[in-house]
């Protein structure tokens, strides 16, 4: 006998995290897409704000609230930062609330005020199956922290080296990212003409709000202190993200140790894919993929290890990552509605 | 029970037709890969040439001949134009051959050789199913030719208004498309440093080889002369056509008129989708979907109907258009792996 | 004895238009940049709007006034549609006022009124030195109508054939143009992620405001009516519009009739080009320059005249062009400080 | 009195560097564009292979050998890397010839072996004159070996800070490139659809070719050792690169001590900008511009100085920093012919 489908509601579905949410619940097995809701854009038709969304091109948003959001298995959360909190606390317990934004991901009250300047909303299970653990914490969760698009991938480099201690725990991140990644805002930085033929970087001297992310992740690795120098470098394409990491190598690594640490530890992961020698990630080949893709380099004369991923920031980076969550917490096959492939060119 | 999968062969993985085919087929129910082979990439693993399409990263590209062709149910031919018939040729009757390429589209030898100055291989059932009995031809054949890119969405987008006769037939075609057109070739012009911030026309003046196709399909829908004018303009993104197309209106047509025929042509069809009033067309929206958006105009002052379609060139204008076919040949569901929706942003 | 330098005033210094006036003007060897004015970034330093503009980075914008601007021999506007009328009002008759926006274009009030909705300004000469007359008349204007960015590659590119009479007089005209024609506003639609990897069509049907501007400049040349069939189509980069225009060739003209049209028009023009035979127009080679490159091609199956002209619409489309009349109404060398040479790749 | 003009070849003529060494010296007031050679390409016009050239476009490349080459004051060589050394030595001391490629560049015959493969040319004068009395050593200069585009930036960018002390000497360097510093070849890699839309990493792990260069700067101005992690990132855009550079904090330095530090260094240099204070620097500022932005910041958790430095690499990074070395060689003013304005959006 089939299961019957759980009833699925997103919570800001005019902008691109909703939309991306929609795009792969679309094609999930498992799911039913039940409301569809937005501030500003409510009353409009998601084929005025999403063409891409076809089958779902009628359907009129509604506005974000607990009625609207009532009577469904899993809510998605895609609002701005800081909306979550409100919401949340209007669903029953056990609703699966998926949380996309940053308002859960931070343990330390001190550290999210330092970086976001509100009250901390409070710490849920952290949406990244891949680190050690945390595929037992979600399963069976009711409410879930996907990780930010940077952290995500950033992590993911990282954390084999940052654990098996083949690097020292001072890490330096170079990110580039296309421009989805700030949403689909208006600000004038954004527009096309100041985008394309451009890049820039922003958030220089970690001061962005990913930074304690990571160091949140990496830190939970190792005893003792861990640093990271995080620069994101905006670049004009519409998505990927494409992280550059390095760290100094501990004494007496070589590469074929260092190639062994990843090979062990994402072996049989579904979504994390370690390059063969010789092939470099390349963001377009994750490009609406769950897919993230891994490289691993010593460098020698530098003594650094140089560990590059690329990741679909909307996808793995963000809704791919969290339906991945909610097929944990719901127990479905994680891989359900999710795919390694990507479209290229 | 569940029928048999189809086992399915792709020649010319390692370009852009072979491997969206292969994207695509991927994500298609009733199908089983077999056979990849190419040219001067035979003998390299797909994972090097396709790194999106990773779970075939470790498959080994063999050659292209009969014997690696054989024992298949389908065999798809994504060649450079001239190639397909030898190896068409050497194919048992009973394979479906479906060829990606131009050599059997055209139904005149003489233009034939005119625009591509070699012999005519032949002519087989033009895929394009939208077009008026094509559906019930297409049903059980087991050759077929798949239609141009640019053929593709222009006759979508003018047929209703030709054969209706709601315009002269005298046409007017200027096409913006993305690059991967052209195939992964490294010609000069093709460069990324060159198309990057940069627009140009080609093929201007009535001499690319599309030209003859589309003349063919709407010819097709009326008695007497067709003229078409076909400029295809070069756009720095990788994916999508966007045509705009327009005829003088006949007498007295009005844009209700114009609208009423679009929606009768086609308010049955899965894969051509008139946009709601106000919302035009954009390339985006149909990105790796096999979907056309299609939209509608009338200049009063100029006395011309206009009809903007958006098509991906690679999937509905390629390998989608291929499944299509291959799922009426072996009497599939027509949209089985197929999808109307697109990735954006 | 060296000329004294002219003083000149651009109003609108934050957005495209004046900066790309401030860049040109830097290079101008007659000019000496006074007064720098805006609206809402009155206030700011130049560098931190555009910081490209480095020689004048500590410049502060002032507000736009009679008061700001008085004092100069020049006054460039560069405002949004409809805000030029007060303030050229206010300007003392004998300083040469250019207006970059559309107030002052139309010479009919009704067109005006239909395509803008507001009061017409009223009417200044045209300031296209290469249409017929039109040098003669822009020498010692104290005011002048700069082009749309459309109007000047469209109407360069037909009005040979147009007035020579070897096209009907139903001009088709499909121009790509890179973002940046639509101004540094935040809009929705032309956010990054929105525009890259898309093309769309927009003001289809003939209400772009572009379109009676361009049926002025045609009708101009001939006896009788003049159609004008325009789509513009929104293209992923900065700068450059590529327009491919058609007509119906008149019954016995050859590609050689055509050629030398154009090369009898054009062979003195400083900044009109035809291209070598065989060699079609990119926006890449006019980027930053005062150039236009046009091609013609005969479709004799079609029976049309193809022309294609490429041409930067923030240049010779905008801001070139406003300082080649403003070079003419000084009684300047026509081509002081332009330059045909353009930024590529 | 006028001096007279100086005669100017360029070898390579139909390349990238070449082309942009041509636009430059077309706005130099004291040069005369003489031999324009290639190899190729010879006996084609520059206008069919570089049509942004507009003034030059009739001229016809000539076979690049003693001959062709006599008989100018200055001969620019932007050729393959390897291929100066033979075309060099039959030019006559008293020519100043400037090497846009790599073959003079570095000072250590073995590391040329390591990384090029071949037997080192020799050793030139390097032409950054903002080094630490490198001014002195290039006016006058003969022969002149034009620094690499990545070691151009990063090393203004991290020069001052390793020199004085304010950070320690083990430096990483991630640039993110536009895509025409891998030269106009038509790689597989390198097609549009190939890099549009997407970022990769390559020559990661120390082993790309301007690594031991970027090495040497910073070794000249330290005693001891010198270390530096650099990753290429290719994005897509045409031209420009952002340089994201850092190194560990030596004890106590406070962010005013390290814009100090940046201020002293390029107060009096005309092409390097530090911006003011909490603005980053944008490729789009400097396209065709000699500028160098710089901005500095202090990551006081992670413990280290960033600095980012944005560059065009065909112009202050290959042919601008070719034609200010030439201008001191000459004695001319060292900014004849640059500009530090940009092109943009």
């Amino acid at each position: 006998m089939h299961m019957t489908k759980k009833r699925v509601a997103v919570a800001g579905a005019s902008g691109y995290a909703g939309g991306e949410l929609l795009r792969l619940l679309l094609a999930h097995p498992e799911v039913e897409i039940g409301a569809l809701t937005a501030a500003s854009s409510a009353g409009k038709t998601l084929g005025s704000l999403q063409p891409h969304l076809l089958p779902l091109a009628d359907r009129v948003l509604e506005p974000t609230n607990a009625e609207t959001l009532a009577g469904h298995d899993v809510v998605f959360l895609a609002l701005p930062h800081g909306e979550s909190g409100p919401i949340a606390a209007s669903l029953p317990d056990d609703v699966v609330v998926i949380d996309c934004g940053a308002d859960y991901r931070l343990a330390d009250a001190e550290t999210w005020a330092k970086f976001y300047g509100t009250d901390h909303a409070g710490t849920w299970p952290y949406g990244l199956p891949e680190l050690p653990g945390q595929r037992e914490t979600l399963s069976g969760a009711n409410r879930i922290a996907v990780p930010g698009c940077f952290p995500t991938v950033s992590t993911l480099a990282l954390a084999p080296a940052v654990e098996s201690g083949i690097v020292e725990p001072e890490v330096v991140v170079v990110a580039a990212t296309g421009t989805s990644g700030a949403g689909k805002s208006s600000k004038p930085h954004l527009i096309g003409a100041e985008v394309m033929g451009n890049v820039s970087a922003y958030g220089v001297g970690g001061v962005h709000r990913h930074t304690p992310e990571i160091v949140q992740n990496l830190a939970g690795l190792v005893d003792g202190e861990v640093s990271v120098s995080f620069t994101p470098v905006l670049v004009p394409m519409p998505r990927g993200i494409l992280a550059t990491c390095s760290a100094k190598l501990a004494s007496g690594v070589t590469a074929a140790d260092a190639r062994g640490v990843y090979e062990k530890a994402y072996g049989d992961e579904p979504f994390v894919h370690l390059l063969p020698e010789g092939q470099w990630p390349q963001t377009q080949a994750v490009l609406g993929s769950n897919a993230v893709h891994l490289q691993v380099a010593v460098d020698e004369a530098a003594g650094r290890l140089v560990v590059v991923g690329a990741e679909d920031n909307l996808a793995k980076g963000t809704a791919g990552g969290a339906i991945q969550c909610m097929n944990l917490a719901l127990g479905l096959e994680e891989a359900a509605g999710l795919s390694t492939v990507g479209v290229a060119p």
